[in-house]
């Protein structure tokens, strides 16, 4: 058994986890992201008491800890060694929670620990396998040969930091036309926002007025309505996913791309027109092709993804 | 000791190499790519046997063959699946010449068998490194946990086909705006024709006569010579350049970055507003950097990265 947990802005995310990447038992509490990091570790400490406790397990069958972070994660020491939203700059967050339970622990990118979580369930047959989660930004995590692509110094797997539109639209990395300024939920609340100004008569509008805002789902809403500009909006959405992907297959060719983040939820709507894209604009004409599926355990797979870090 | 082929459009060149990836006699002949495959396989055997037997060795004492062959290559199994400059599809090249020599043959791509010819000398150290070379097209081998990224199909790493300008130029690969299609040679030369019918009174067009053609040197020889518009050919073309670099750097974080190809030997000349670019634009501001340098081997590196593939 393993513990994972998903260290996130909000709330600390705690999961007990089997060999084969089962949650057994879960607990969270808030991360008050503001306070001292060393308090942070506190509180994974506790859970993981909490955690054993409600099981019935002694610590000792713990065999390991895995935490996923937001930011720039020195995997190989354990060291968050920047976050934007925590008060951590280069701490050694798997050193001070080993010195509080005396357990192994890893520390690795939340988008490499989802990456983990959505890959378990296929790992007997894919070796190369990547993850993209399109969220407010654009996170990836890839899987060569079987094990996280890490890079010599842990930073690796920035999918979204892809150019792929010159002096295109301003990044939050500091360059332009990454991939995630146009293909994250960001991009597209964006891109409806646009064409909603340009089309007042768009079924967006009610849509929004009843969500109470643009969100990301304004547009597919009113599209399967029938709304030609929503259409719209989602058609070029789609292209903007799928140009990304054709760069990852062209450069990884893995088995499979798992989609995941909330909008993942619109399953074949989005990811039918991502896939024809793909298919044909893919370098690779003579091989066998690359599968594109949705994520499937979505909140969890920070859990057990972090957990199958430390196994 | 090892035999590296080499196969090109125009010659098959072999070279007997050392377990430490040094040459020690080298033979070529012709490819005379319109010819049936077999006969360039029953070539290639007869290369081997004027290598061992100019070298005063016994065949026995090679421990195996690699060629690097154009087009997509099923590493797996040894198969040129298809390529635009042979007769070649499906074709079992690995098999046809083991059957001719009774020697263990692997086959890669052309571009990955010059990437590990120019990884040899870095090996010690270096765990994750790329290679790209700058030609008639933007090509690369890439490197992970030391090993040669061939994704689940054999035909990963083709980092010239990342899409850096969406709509942009056409690729030979059928997309638009690839990297090939801004930091190729043959998009430099491109690049350099546009700004030459500009301004005729650039010095490019007196280098430009003086060579009998425009090439890939002829903006870098008007720009050292202080022509305003050829530096600013040069200039953009560095961008162009180290826009991919940073892309594939934000994905692999590799040690290092080779560049290669013909252009390459300008070195520092192209490599300096290369590496500021990179550092600039790259995600990772808190961490370890990617070191850029030029490739060292040029022709060599085919024949010998050949080699170590075997190896």
């Amino acid at each position: 058994m393993y513990i994972g947990i998903d260290l996130g802005g909000t709330n600390i995310a705690a999961g007990l986890v089997s060999e084969e990447g089962k949650i057994l038992a879960q607990a969270s509490t808030p991360t008050m992201n503001e306070r001292e990091a060393i308090e942070i570790v506190k509180d994974m400490a506790m859970l993981i008491d909490k955690l054993a406790s409600e099981y019935g397990i002694d610590k000792s069958e713990i065999k390991g800890v895995g935490i996923g972070s937001p930011g720039s994660i020195d995997f190989d020491n354990g060291v968050v060694v920047y976050s934007n939203n925590l008060k951590m700059e280069k701490f050694p967050l798997a050193e001070e929670l080993n010195k509080l339970t005396g357990l192994r622990v890893s520390v690795d990118n939340d988008a490499n620990c989802a990456a983990m979580g959505e890959y378990v369930e296929y790992e007997d047959k894919v070796k190369n396998f990547i993850f993209v989660t399109l969220g407010t930004g654009v996170g990836s995590g890839i899987i060569v040969d079987g094990k996280m692509l890490h890079g010599f110094n842990g930073a690796a797997g920035e999918g979204g930091h892809i150019v792929i539109v010159r002096d295109g639209e301003p990044c939050t990395c500091g360059r332009k036309g990454c991939w995630e300024a146009y293909a994250s939920v960001t991009a597209l609340i964006r891109q409806t926002k646009a064409a909603m100004e340009k089309d007042p008569d768009s079924l967006m509008h009610k849509v929004a007025k009843d969500e109470g805002k643009v969100s990301g789902m304004t547009s597919f809403v009113a599209a399967k309505q029938g709304d030609k500009t929503a259409q719209e909006v989602v058609k070029q959405y789609a292209i903007y996913v799928a140009e990304g992907l054709t760069n990852l297959e062209n450069i990884f060719q893995p088995e499979m791309i798992c989609v995941g983040g909330g909008i993942s939820r619109e399953g074949d709507y989005l990811l039918d027109p991502v896939r024809e894209f793909v298919t044909k604009n893919g370098y690779n004409k003579y091989m066998k092709k690359t599968e594109i599926v949705t994520a499937k355990l979505f909140n969890d797979a920070g859990i057990i993804g972090a957990a199958m870090i430390a196994r």
